[in-house]
């Protein structure tokens, strides 16, 4: 069995962003050598998801308006976690909501994915440094 | 190691339809002689979900109308993904809020699940044909 | 390749509770010896979760709130689900907008976790003896 980690980093110029990191993870599997197995992608960071959809900024859209009224950012005082002095309660919602992980399989070195599917970082609370962790195993 | 994929096909005859799979993931299983592992299932469309939870039909219509009330089918109007052409920006919505993977325990060879729990597909834009993937690795 | 499996019992004193379960799988993963692999956690129940997020007392009450919000627990009568004897079709609802399982990474015998990654386990239902299964797959 072989086993390959990596973290990619993010900063994002807004508090919220969806980024398209298929390319990032498909590289990593190569660096790996793998070529049967799985691969797991998860922010190390609790204000943000890795999760599979459609590259398709009208639904990316649809997606950030569903979370802003299901776990609005606004008021912030309607949150416990901000009496703590922090203002990102509703990222940590959004994040449950969307997901933490995504597991992707790995067949002949490649991912194994449906015509549509793209793996995405959710970031609900950036513009600062966050990491997402990559972790391979296979041989 | 071993590794082991297959897919399987769906074709459901309504829009949201909730199939349980347990006996077809346990079959692939089966096939893969794999008896200590994990086992991913994953729709390779991104207007489905795998999950696990409990085959009663009355909680099968308590999920449908939890996400009916949490991101409706109709208007289609109010989502901006529509304006694509396509009527199914719901179903995508849909899908993420359910999840999109379910990861298995694989324990002398069989499925390593509690007593009430069960694989299913849920179908959220339905009448065409889908897959799913199952990968497997173990020993 | 190694494999190890384990389950953890909880009985919590109320319907619902939030439990911080990262000590008790890291001694799992130290048990099973394996430096490199992957850590599944799930709760072998389909009306609790087993999720990661902050250990803040504040955020949790959020959490909670945010779910009794979308998925009431009462009035039982309007879930479907309740006509069978039972009261607990919030709880699955719960469960699936919260997510079933966590997989983790393991590098180097530990959780390779962000700095505020801690496991968690949800209970909805709970007053009763409920299992946790862990299995790790590595080398």
């Amino acid at each position: 069995m072989k086993s390959h980690k990596e973290e990619l980093w993010f900063n994002t110029k807004t508090r919220r962003e969806y980024i398209n990191i298929t390319p990032e993870v498909q590289k990593v599997i190569d660096k790996s050598g793998i070529q049967e197995g799985l691969c797991l992608v998860n922010p190390m960071h609790i204000t943000a998801s890795v999760f599979v959809n459609d590259d398709e900024q009208g639904l990316i859209h649809d997606f950030d308006k569903l979370l802003e009224t299901l776990a609005p950012h606004a008021p912030v005082e309607q949150y416990r976690h901000n009496d703590t002095g922090e203002d990102n309660a509703d990222a940590h919602l959004k994040r449950q909501l969307m997901g933490r992980e995504s597991l992707l399989a790995v067949t002949r070195g490649k991912l194994d994915l449906g015509p549509w599917e793209q793996i995405f970082y959710g970031e609900f609370d950036g513009r600062r440094k966050k990491r997402v962790l990559v972790k391979i195993i296979g041989e």
